[in-house]
């Protein structure tokens, strides 16, 4: 299906909208009048412009305020419908976008909003186009698009269909359902926009936080797909308004916006997979290899100086060295399913801009049963692949950048643990029995965070949990959790996206991994380890551990333990968990210590604002770091 | 009466709130329990601390979800209550807030809720401490002041009060008749928060968009006087929660909460000034001297290298040179009423950190009736006053920095001229007649908007508008508009401030004024001489006059000269708008011509999208500058 994206979707002029557009590969777009007005570019050299790029103008919109009005306003109405209509004769456009009129002085009669439409109808007719109606939802009274259709239905013109905005559907709590009356060659056009869930007014929830399928939480295959089975055939168009895409690139916005249709393809895709061919809607879909169906933390590289800078508190965590590179200054060090490489080499200056003068983690890599298949993946998704130096190793591998310029490589199982001459076989200290890595955490940039989203989305098949807040010492955290089961199993990848929201001048510069948390088998006995081996545990306050006692029934021999250790804890339907949490190392990352008992599914989040002000109040008082 | 102020109000930890809300000399805090348990300080050494900054504990808050309750959540909600109460009475603490239950499971019977309050007031009693019952907006079931009151009526014990926050009454449209059958001894505790009108969600609008007395528009004299003349006589207790404030420094936002109390009372002051003595509350409250009665525009400093730097600019818009400063390299330039100073001396790197290799505002002068006044009111409202270096002129002035950073003398009439030597007159060129500045703009930090509004309020009396937002080619723009008017009279000061709100890396950098306005009699012929004068118009693209055409009942004559002009059109029920503007001189401001006809009240905030591409356009095409 031809693949378009309205102009407002994407910041910057008209003239740089459509070029990112077009470098998206999009075959088409909306055309949002008031970037024609602002631009330079006649219509007709608008015209010219987008032909030269490839691009077809599918849509005109929008047309306001166009019926339930009194003779007079509906006289002037069809004066500014003329003229637009010769400006979309220049434009060789040959649908516009009519909303429903959100003026308060709207008349609220269907059959006058009928007969009005129908008039406008033959208007465009006579130039060759066709309108389309929209029930916005904040309408003043056609607000669904039920309404929506009873006006079209009475207005009985061929010039007159129906816009479905999966949005203005979705967000109303409708489903695909309100269409079952509406026949498909009806539905003139068909815009497409995700949203997260959010307690807010729906005007405010429709202009700023709209995402591009994929990176929110409607059930947009079920509406798209219901439409494409009702025979249309117009454009899969993407409407999406939000303050990230005002923020964002233009051209990394049109990006991901075509990366999220394929991904919505994809989806309907598997909607008519199991369907008889002679029932299926015979429309063209992209076909990439499928996410894979596993994916682990493989290792994690830390870059250093040399060697002794880290294996000191490496040591402490009960992590020995697994092995020696074959060829460069890395070593390679273990602890149950816990992997993390130590890179001395200069060649890390290659992808990484700050100066390697203290240890940074920079690199994640994720193993999966297949490499080929996920860069082939990463290919039909438009995801950049980075050059990979093959070392002596035959094992499958790649690289890419995530949108926030997280390091990622793909390796395959445990292959990659042949570029490393085997260290002869050490126990782990049994006082720190690490299972897995449980989770790891980053900071990104408010205006690539839905790119972030989509990238694990897309690529790895990773969906998003909810939105969560937080208040910190100075600003807001929201993090989102990208996962890939409800309830994690040791090893699956599980990351932590902490959005930066603050808008003072004064931003947190750091980039890259920060959280690496650990499942260990009893966290009490690692802290006590972890201690003894020097390195320094994040300090929790005693008013803690009373507010902890008033409002749990936990033994006050418990309650002695936790506090004794820094150990903070949270309680769901499933289970327990008791964490722990390192100083910060060299000010660039912390480790966390999980123990979670009989299945608890969360991240102990109740514990954040507490964890924050201690870290806030750690770097205040600018203590020495205690470990390495 | 008391001042007080939430520590939740407030940026940082539990110490640098508490230093920060001493500094700007409040009596008392509400101390915000997840700021305790987050804190260090044990609850005894919070009671030092406290002490010894000075500030009283007047309020514990929260405790949640303590009636509405099945008798076992009821039994460990008194175990809770037990607990907290202890804690209080090592805080020293003797009043506690009790939010309405929030939890959706939560009963909704009155009398089941006024039992558990009884019970729960019976405890408070036998620490010595008083419970007051808030009704939050969102509560489950209790929900709105009047609903609080039946409970607490029911409750009937002498250690349960009601808690009235200004916000939960005017947000949800009550006002203060609402409180008409409480007697004065059942409030327990008052809450003041302001906030701007929003379209949003009661609960995001809560704890996101709160602001401190006269940043907002809620009438909060009303319903704190009513509560006042009922004989509260606890203290003013500000509770705000702000995306800004979490963003501001804590020392400014204390001082900034000050301030507004400050203002706040000056207000209850004037409501109670006609009244009878023995009818007026005997309640002690600041007697700043009055916010001038005008303020106007008395110049406008311009930062240059030399006087050329400029000085051809100048004459291009009509203005002629007014005098010599008596013993610096400053220039006196005046068209109508409005008048530059170009200032080339040295010691401006004093107070302006930028290089001054190009021209630049750098100051504002605000003529008001008696300097000394404005100077004692800003003494009393702890706005800060900069040495002034007194030179030959007797002249009263003074001059403080806004929070932005805007440089602002205080001048009184036009004796700021007495330091110049008059240049011979001169008549202005007659085809550029600007009658007076109309207004001035500049760009503010997210993080000090409120503040910024504040020292406009404030000082100098002057009310501010209601938020526009408009989408600029990167990001949005939110603007507000301080001004004493309605309709502004020529000459009278209007500032608007745009906020920077992008959380993007690339932070738009320029401060400081950038946009001056004038109002001429002809703007035609304003433009006309411009132009011949070397001064580059920026463009309007013929997009918008086609639209213009499109959505207006203009003459197509009227239409062209517009167009030819570069001049944009708006109409109010008043009349009509013709505006034009420069290009950015030396990338620093533009100069924008107004002429209002019959009476137009607005600011042309219709064009602003289309005039915002315009000059992101120009700024790209990175022609060289052509005037100066």
């Amino acid at each position: 299906m031809r693949r378009s994206i309205a102009t407002v979707s994407v910041s910057g002029d008209l003239e740089e909208k459509l070029a990112a557009i077009s470098a998206a590969k999009f075959d088409g777009i909306e055309l949002y009048d008031p970037d024609l007005v602002a631009s330079r570019l006649r219509p007709g050299e608008i015209a010219s412009r987008c032909a030269d790029l490839g691009l077809t103008i599918e849509l005109f919109q929008p047309l306001r305020d166009l019926e339930g009005l009194d003779p007079d306003r509906f006289q002037s109405a069809l004066g500014r419908l003329e003229a637009k209509l010769e400006v979309m004769e220049q434009l060789g456009a040959a649908t516009a976008l009519v909303c429903s009129n959100t003026s308060p002085g709207a008349i609220g009669d269907v059959d006058l909003s009928a007969e009005q439409l129908h008039l406008a109808g033959q208007r465009a007719a006579e130039h060759g186009i066709r309108l389309g109606f929209e029930a916005l939802a904040w309408g003043t009274h056609v607000s669904r698009v039920s309404e929506a259709w009873e006006v079209i239905r009475r207005a009985d013109h061929h010039a007159l269909g129906l816009v479905v905005d999966t949005f203005h559907i979705l967000a109303r709590g409708d489903t695909a359902e309100v269409l079952q009356d509406v026949p498909g060659d009806q539905i003139a056009f068909l815009q497409i926009a995700d949203a997260p869930h959010l307690r807010t007014d729906i005007l405010q929830w429709s202009r700023h936080h709209r995402c591009f399928p994929g990176q929110g939480t409607f059930d947009l295959a079920s509406v798209v797909g219901a439409v494409i089975e009702k025979g249309y055939r117009g454009p899969l168009s993407l409407e999406v308004f939000s303050d990230v895409i005002r923020e964002a690139e233009p051209r990394a916005t049109a990006l991901d916006g075509m990366r999220s249709l394929i991904h919505l393809e994809e989806e309907l895709r598997s909607r008519w997979a199991g369907q008889p061919d002679d029932q299926r809607p015979h429309v063209t879909l992209t076909d990439p290899p499928p996410a894979p169906r596993q994916a682990t933390c493989g290792f994690l590289e830390i870059a250093v100086r040399s060697d002794g800078d880290m294996s000191g508190f490496l040591q402490g965590l009960g992590f020995v060295e697994g092995g020696t590179h074959r060829t460069k200054p890395v070593s390679w060090w273990r602890n149950g399913g816990a992997n993390i490489v130590l890179n001395a080499s200069s060649d890390l200056a290659d992808r990484w801009t700050r100066s390697v003068d203290r240890p940074a983690v920079v690199g994640l890599a994720v193993a999966v049963p297949t490499v080929a298949e996920v860069s082939e993946r990463a290919d039909a998704l438009l995801w950049p692949r980075l050059a990979l130096r093959h070392d002596l190793a035959e094992a499958p591998r790649d690289a890419t950048d995530t949108p926030a310029g997280v390091h990622l490589f793909l390796v395959e199982g445990d292959r990659w643990q042949d570029d490393f001459v085997p260290t002869p076989a050490q126990q782990p200290s049994a006082a720190v029995r690490i299972i897995d890595v449980d989770h790891l955490g980053y900071r990104i940039p408010f205006e690539v965070s839905d790119a972030e989203i989509s990238f694990y989305r897309t690529l790895l098949g990773l969906p998003t949990g909810a939105i969560s807040e937080f208040t910190e010492p100075r600003g807001w955290l929201r993090s989102r959790v990208v996962r890939s089961e409800d309830h994690p199993s040791a090893g699956a990848l599980q990351i932590v996206l902490n959005v930066i929201e603050t808008r003072t001048a004064t931003r947190i510069p750091d980039r890259g991994l920060n959280q690496i948390a650990f499942i260990v088998a009893d966290v009490f006995a690692a802290v006590r380890t972890a201690r003894t081996s020097g390195i320094g545990m994040l300090e929790i306050p005693d008013n803690y551990y009373e507010d902890l006692r008033a409002r749990s029934d936990l033994s006050p021999a418990l309650i002695g333990r936790l506090r004794e250790h820094n150990v903070l804890y949270d309680r769901d339907s499933e289970g327990e968990l008791l964490h722990a949490y390192t100083r910060h190392v060299a000010d660039a990352f912390y480790v966390e210590l999980l123990e979670r008992r009989d299945g608890y599914g969360g991240f102990g989040s109740v514990n954040t604002p507490v964890r924050l002000v201690a870290q806030a109040r750690q770097t205040m008082d600018a203590r020495p770091p205690t470990a390495q």
